[in-house]
């Protein structure tokens, strides 16, 4: 690990990112080819909360939280905190003290791929948080770590100045460059979408809508009444 | 894995399955003897919703959803879709948009052995489901399963057209022709629960109520005052 | 495992309690030189609940909740009821009915290392509990265990007559005779903490506050621009 | 759970139960279709041995063994004792002296769902063994359970009967009614892996093999030059 | 956490750690009324090693062994090192260069409640070690612990200059006090495991030796011959 | 994910990967300042075994391995194939069929983050493999990934034509330019190593090698009688 503050890391713009802000992780994700997930262990501490914001990035000692300190010095309006640590650790590297220094900047939320404290606080002031634990266990500042490299979080690369998208789902990374296709791609999705959920609520079968039932029959799917099926398994009993 | 779809599958009276849903899973499950609870891993994404319906199954392959589909077509007024997959997953399989089919439909909720996404939406539809994994990674629609076979979820036996309830302590299973035992074995249990609740809130002791104090001292459960007891513990130091 | 009931376990004042009660888990354990906290896996049931009081132990075999039962008759007001098995459990060893005992003797919640039911009704109560399972299913009471000995719950051990603080991030075990010096240290780091909030909200910086910026420097963290920093990254795509 | 003990299971002949022991897991797992393993999560304690068997099943308590004692007066030559609990259980119920027993009587091996000791005496003892734990911890003999009655072991259901086979891949259960095609299905599968075997020791691809380059292209794989790729992916850094 | 290295704890005399180190883990476990066992996730590295010592403990924050450093200066020939860390951790915390030193002081093992890494030549150099995690990630020497205080691993309070036990079977602390009666209980217990052994393999049942026939009886256990049962079930398919 | 195979991946020189295999992957690791260790939970299924190799990376779908028939048609000597999947998967993705087919184009090992099959046959081969589980479960060939493309794995970048190394530790993985320096860090520090084994052996502490005694002091760490400890810890009990 290179022991380093990268800074003045470039931005999408706000406009952007709050109009991709109006699309669930979900939707995003497919609208992308489905990359990017932090997978399903990275869990919101609130319920019905949707953000967008650009990425930056700490990677920290397990038990210590010096390089947030440093991390919260290169967070502007917009941005999302997004921590991991040099190996799995469980413990509150993040409370209500640090919350208050974020969102006097502007700040739109944190991801924590260690644990958070503080948890009744963070929710009574509004401040999003996404975590992979909730632990009072507090952190030492001893360690040098990095502020705004590439971290790995859930199974994925998550780039300093990247897009993150979170909600009840969990939370994605988008790279910079492809906000504005994520935006266009995500609005067509939606568009579809509300077709086919139409469709759907009137009753049209998936089966129907998206011709599986050829797929079904190609892959030798068998449609078998209940009392055939059941004579040929009462032989198993 | 046979690739057939169980078409025609029996199911309870409505009206019983409307009856058991009155009493909670703890309940019907301490009725009928312990059997048939899902474990607790499968967990409700809403709370305070209990329901019962008739089991209808799918069994997928990890990362594919095809077979919900095919089930959507099977299911009807009153039932419960019980998804598996033929090794650990946690994609989520089902969305806001299978909700919307199932509950044209007229079921009551799905119990999923892998992940669900659009969880927000989901709880502002008002569609119940208990899940193991909540994840935005979608499925594709490739390989093959089975429809309405018997699945193993939480370490039970899931028969299709066996009665499912669910509230926020899990999921059970219940044989269908058992439903009317449970009903009027929940019903028995409940009453006899209202008598103990009210004589435990007046203040009698469990130890009293079910006889336990003489099974303490048969099993050589000794009452020791706490200084001596201390006293020996002090030497452990 | 001695298969005893330690009576006349002695507690600590109730209005000192009822003082502790006031500050979360996190501010205590901060406070008294992070003591005691038993981690993040034992989590509440509720949300926005805050209890402090006295620890009486329960160690059950796995799968039998028979030294609840003898355990309770050991509860008085402003207990917290403190339970643990021999081995891992998941199984639902209490529930309404246990709880409806409990809160008829004044006990203020249970801390559960193995798993509850009924939690609709708990919630509905507002009985408050901290545990590691939900679980339907229940217990035998059968073998012998222990009631009023040390016990080790999420990596600590927690004595009979202890002070358990809980709240939405945890559990944590104070010994009885640090309950003063819990009450004065948390509530002088309360009163540091709200100076600390309100410069950090008018924006001042941790990294300065707590004077980081040398020992980052000390510890050979750079400051390196983007650009900078991208240049060297690129050779390794 | 019903409290019973069933006698006189049929066994699968003697010879067949020989005959597949030749074959691995995987072998017979993929020439049935798929069907029955006990997952990854129940390992041999020991390196290097494969056996078939008849199972007789076992469902006792958490932390209670009196039900494998129960069960070894069911057992005869060739059988496999299966060992699950009511719920999760990590403590040692099995050990070197119940071993001796089973040996005594000509059983096979053990496949345990819970937790087994005593495991460099069993070793010595070349009693093959297949558990999810290994753990000192003893068990009590206080609450009922069943023998040879169907149970759920990995996310499969075992049935009393049925054949078991093992090895360093795991555990596979096969019903007893399919045990002569699953000799005669591995033998065609042995022989065709031997031909491809050889065919790709020669140098020919899977690709080619298994027809799967069409596949590619169907499913729209391009293949693109590394510098070709690397051109696009810089833009992301 | 007080942040001390305690001094001269007594240990108990090596000639009776010597006598204790013939009994395997499982059976000083019974002998003693099942206390002190570290449980299924802390296994040995190599197989076959059976040993006995004094408890020299070492709390280290995560990521950090600065502790052990401290804690080999306070070991001596028969001591047995236990470390834990603060919170969890599965980094390599111990080493080749840090077993060294040990055998040079005639340590007999270590116990880690992290992570060990250089496995293979730890084994090369047969020094014995159980381990929760292997993992080559090292560590930093930058934060307080203790050495010599109370720890807590694997459920169990472990004292310094209390017995360690450990084998193929897992870890065992046992008071200091209690090693004349461990000694003498595990004699005690092997010779009458001796018998039992010949008595089994001559064919006794448990069922007959134990007298649990009658409790199998008074439990409401039935037996139930084959077709009978299976006639029941049917119905349930 | 974009479904594309990279071809013409530049390997590093085969002599210098052989050189690098002579170090362990924990030295490596240090020595390069602990970058790119995949974690503990990929492990070895043979034991001592020591490799160094090109990665060729594969993402497949879960439960479905046709990208590792794409794979191998990339493979070469020297070269170790890195597989992973879209998403959580512990299906035996690889077995002896497919290791037939590397063996027979040179490749030097497999790391792969789902599962493999076939292991007895393959340490019969000498296959070196690092898997994160066994599972006799197969796969499917239906959905598209890609070849040649970064992978995350137990937390790591891996970049194709990167260096993997591997022994009982795990698995490490190396940016391609750093090759040269990874020698040569690797072989200063054996030698620093082999000159501080000697020093330890010989009895020198780490505490006065390290200069550590003056570190903790400046940490505030006290040493203290075990009789005056106890004094104040009995006060506890």
């Amino acid at each position: 690990m290179r022991n380093v503050v990268v800074t003045g890391v470039p931005r999408p713009p706000l406009d952007q990112l709050d109009e991709l802000a109006r699309f669930g992780v979900a939707t995003v994700h497919e609208a992308l080819g489905r990359i990017g997930y932090l997978g399903p262990r990275i869990r919101p501490i609130q319920q019905g909360t949707r953000i967008a914001g650009s990425a930056v990035t700490a990677l920290c000692w397990p038990g210590d939280n010096l390089m947030i300190h440093a991390a919260v010095e290169q967070c502007g309006p917009g941005d999302v905190l997004v921590v991991s640590t040099a190996s799995p650790c469980t413990d509150g590297l993040f409370g209500e003290l640090l919350a208050t220094s974020l969102a006097a900047r502007g700040i739109r939320g944190l991801v924590m791929d260690a644990g958070v404290r503080d948890t009744a606080e963070l929710r009574a002031m509004g401040f999003p948080i996404w975590t992979r634990h909730v632990s009072a266990q507090g952190s030492v500042k001893a360690t040098a770590g990095a502020v705004n490299v590439p971290l790995v979080v859930g199974g994925q690369s998550v780039l300093p100045g990247s897009v993150i998208v979170a909600d009840d789902d969990g939370v994605l990374t988008v790279p910079a460059h492809e906000l504005p296709r994520a935006i266009e791609a995500s609005r067509a999705r939606e568009a579809k979408e509300q077709i086919t959920r139409d469709v759907l609520a009137a009753g049209q079968l998936g089966l129907d809508r998206y011709g599986l039932r050829a797929l079904l029959g190609e892959l030798g799917v068998e449609y078998v009444p209940y009392e055939q099926y059941l004579a040929g398994e009462r032989r198993n009993v």
